[in-house]
């Protein structure tokens, strides 16, 4: 029995293996689609991702997975890592094989139909025109909801939730979202009434060439830790990072009239990069060596770009360099203006542009409208409505048409229910991580006014990347800040940087 | 039974299919690989393409496939392309069932160490230090040439050759090469003299910038008629053509001394890009819409290398461009001195140096080599001997060492026996089909003169591209040119070239 066991696990992991390094060829394919390849060859790589994706499928449900997986179950003889192993294999198995291939077909097919018709519903606030689709959308969403729930023995909005986020509920994320609700809206006001007393900013004059925001950038990406030997970084439309540890793809794009958003997002992308290329070398290309899940991924690009990089320590050591960068001089170009050019709070109708303070309002705006669409308490039809009242409970602010709205984001065009809450969970770890690595590297702070961020990688490496995917997110955090997630740190980080610095 | 085997035929397209769309994946991996990889991603590439490559190997030998062809064989019912698609198939299926998976793995070892050790091997000139790997890489060859001569009722060097040349066979290849043999020596000592009587070549002197050179050359590549919507051109160390028919992916290297290889060696690939893109868009990622053997292809990129671009046509239409290009003035600019620059023949040494005259001598020489190898007529210890041997009778020059003499060469070391005739039937194949196409559209030398590739390409994409693998070499020539493959065609133009104008 025991040989038995141990047998069918290893049978596992070449499976799993073979698994990941199709995925991991599927995701070259892609990057290389977004970055250099030319527009005719379109058509043949999407069949090639097909192809991949098909065959990737087949090797996680087909019955020989499932077999090795209930001879495995019994898991004496193995570590603790190979146990893990075998929990996060069940648990991809299971999400998998949950759901009917036809029912995956047709997903895919109606999420791109829909995806494609929201590229021009948007800019024409076309949201009656987009109805019929995203009706479909959410229909076949709901249907795999419901099956995954029922094969996971969870609610459905939580099986969707635990596809990017593993064992989260929303029986600890509403409590949760709902304290950041209850303070934020004031907290928004009493920042932004400081805000208003204080010193206007005075924006640095551009252009800044794509070339000297790109060298600055990469400057950057070094003080981070990003090893050029293992990675890469080009330009795409949408920035993002793929690869794989040894070889991280980062993307960005560059605006010649502003530079802060390119560099702040090579920074985001940049912590990405550092937590794919710290995940254990040992379990490369098994499941327990990869990432934990998109709540802990977005934690480290925003620790990076959020926690440290609008930090006054770095902003002090960034201030020079930026002007060195782009031959500016002036008051423009001082380490104050700059925290407060980077400090701008604002209540905004635009997820992707929000500040960290109103960022969570947008966000638990969506999770609870998605909540009502899975669960079917909200018409597709009333989403316009719904939106508006939210936004004005949480922002005090209103969209007037739906492409500032509910058309916004490409997530439910796209199929992607259940993965808004990721983004302040990661939001709210950041602050947390950051705050327990201050706490056992007090140098942490001046090391980053010296634009040098070996004191907290080293931290994170330990703490976080290193662990894979052996722990769950609620262990890894109580393991490496002393408690589990705990909303008043990030609120308290708030505070600190916005009402009291 | 006729709907059962057109039931078979069904399935083999949907399994060719992925088979190729999977290759067509771990080409574009290999690519990256050779263009914009960091180093330290070498080894997570190398196990995504060997798991590819493991699976394509599996696609395409299990029992499956054998069951399919075996159903599909009484073809009623399929046109004429299904039935070509299905031969490319069973052949395809003969040579990858024919050889044991352990032998298979074995090679694939003892060749990438062989290659390896290669790679200093020959720059310390060291023959004895690699003959042991080389054995075992030639043992292992011969092996692999038994099985598929069993397997498909082949002569072993003859099932080597007819990896890369479907249907060619030493008792044709013999002749045409002795034909060569018989006279090429006497005709390189006539040209020789001629040269020696002419005026000297005046180098145009450097440096030519790696961006200039670039420039110019996408102005070739457009010329011929590359389309840079379905395809990129970029650096590599050693140049090569990749990608699909919409995608095609050209390297080069530049010499910033000397602009001449850099440009030929853009031109080379261009004419094996025009083929590959050239082929029938309706049999897409099937056998039979592959390209028909290496010899078929290497001619497509001598046409353009060879018979187009270093006619003294186009010649006289470059010179001009690349004096511009270049910044460049004066008689070593003439179209004059270029030609005689172009058309240098020369005794030498090294194959991939050699012009297109004394090239032929070279390939004769391996073919002769590698034929007494397989067959075990020469050991391995007698290689450096009977390879001076063949360099003093074919071309009156012998190495004083091995880097220069059997040592220069990758195809070896890398276990590729069989592969050398191609080079030399594609240029034979390369003269008949541009004399084919000047008598059936005299307009082309004409137009070259214009820098206008078009009437060439539409007769090659007419008699050659298109065709894809319906018909087998032999019948593809005949019907284009008229006859089959004949020798003198080759040399009537060497004559006409070198010693006529």
């Amino acid at each position: 029995m025991l040989f038995r066991s141990t047998a069918a696990y290893t049978q596992l992991e070449a499976r799993f293996k073979r698994l990941a390094l199709v995925r991991e060829s599927a995701s070259l394919l892609e990057w290389d689609m977004q970055t250099l390849m030319p527009s005719g060859g379109a058509a043949a790589r999407t069949e090639q991702l097909a192809a991949l994706s098909v065959m990737a499928h087949e090797l996680l449900t087909d019955a020989k997975t499932g077999d090795l997986l209930n001879s495995a179950a019994a898991p004496n003889g193995l570590d603790a890592w190979q146990q893990a192993n075998l929990r996060v294999m069940t648990r991809e198995w299971r999400h998998a094989s949950a759901v009917p291939a036809d029912l995956v077909e047709a997903r895919s097919k109606a999420n791109s139909e829909c995806e494609m018709r929201w590229r021009t519903a948007r800019p024409a606030n076309d949201f009656k025109g987009l109805l019929p689709l995203l009706q479909r959308v959410l229909d076949l969403a709901r249907e795999t909801a419901a099956a995954k729930g029922e094969a996971l023995g969870l609610d459905p909005y939580d099986a969707l939730i635990d596809q990017y986020e593993p064992g989260a509920r929303q029986a600890e994320i509403t409590p949760l979202f709902d304290q950041l609700a209850g303070v934020l809206p004031d907290l928004i006001t009493r920042i932004l009434d400081k805000q208003a007393r204080g010193p206007a900013t005075r924006k640095p004059a551009g252009p800044f060439p794509a070339a000297k925001q790109m060298a600055l950038a990469r400057r950057l990406m070094e003080a981070v830790g990003f090893d050029f030997n293992h990675g890469r970084l080009d330009t795409s439309a949408h920035p993002f990072c793929s690869g794989v540890p040894d070889d991280i793809r980062m993307t960005t794009r560059w605006n010649e009239a502003d530079f802060l958003p390119g560099l702040m997002g090579v920074l985001h992308e940049t912590g990405h990069a550092m937590y794919e290329r710290g995940l254990p070398q040992k379990w490369r290309s098994q499941p327990v060596g990869g990432a934990l899940g998109m709540g802990l991924h977005e934690s480290q690009s925003l620790i990076v770009e959020m926690q440290a990089s609008r930090s006054r320590d770095f902003i002090a050591w960034l201030a020079p360099q930026a002007a060195e960068a782009f031959g500016g001089s002036g008051a423009e170009w001082s380490a104050d203006n700059l925290v407060r050019i980077y400090g701008k709070v604002a209540r905004s109708l635009i997820r992707v542009d929000a500040d960290e303070v109103t960022y969570p309002c947008h966000i638990i705006l969506r999770y609870r409208l998605e909540q009502a669409l899975i669960g079917d308490q909200l018409k597709l039809g009333d989403l316009p409505g719904a939106w508006a009242e939210g936004m004005r409970a949480l922002l005090d602010i209103v969209p007037t048409d739906d492409k500032d709205g509910c058309l916004q984001d490409i997530h439910w065009p796209g199929g992607g229910f259940g993965y808004f809450p990721s983004y302040t969970l990661g939001a709210m770890n950041a602050a947390q991580l950051f705050d327990a690595a201050k706490r056992a590297k007090p140098e942490i702070p001046a090391s980053l006014g010296c634009g040098d961020f070996a004191p907290l990688m080293a931290w994170l490496r330990e703490n976080v990347h290193s662990k894979g995917s052996l722990l769950n997110a609620h262990e890894l955090l109580t393991e490496a800040t002393g408690k589990p997630l705990d909303p008043q740190v990030f609120l308290g980080h708030l505070r600190a940087r916005y009402l009291d610095a």
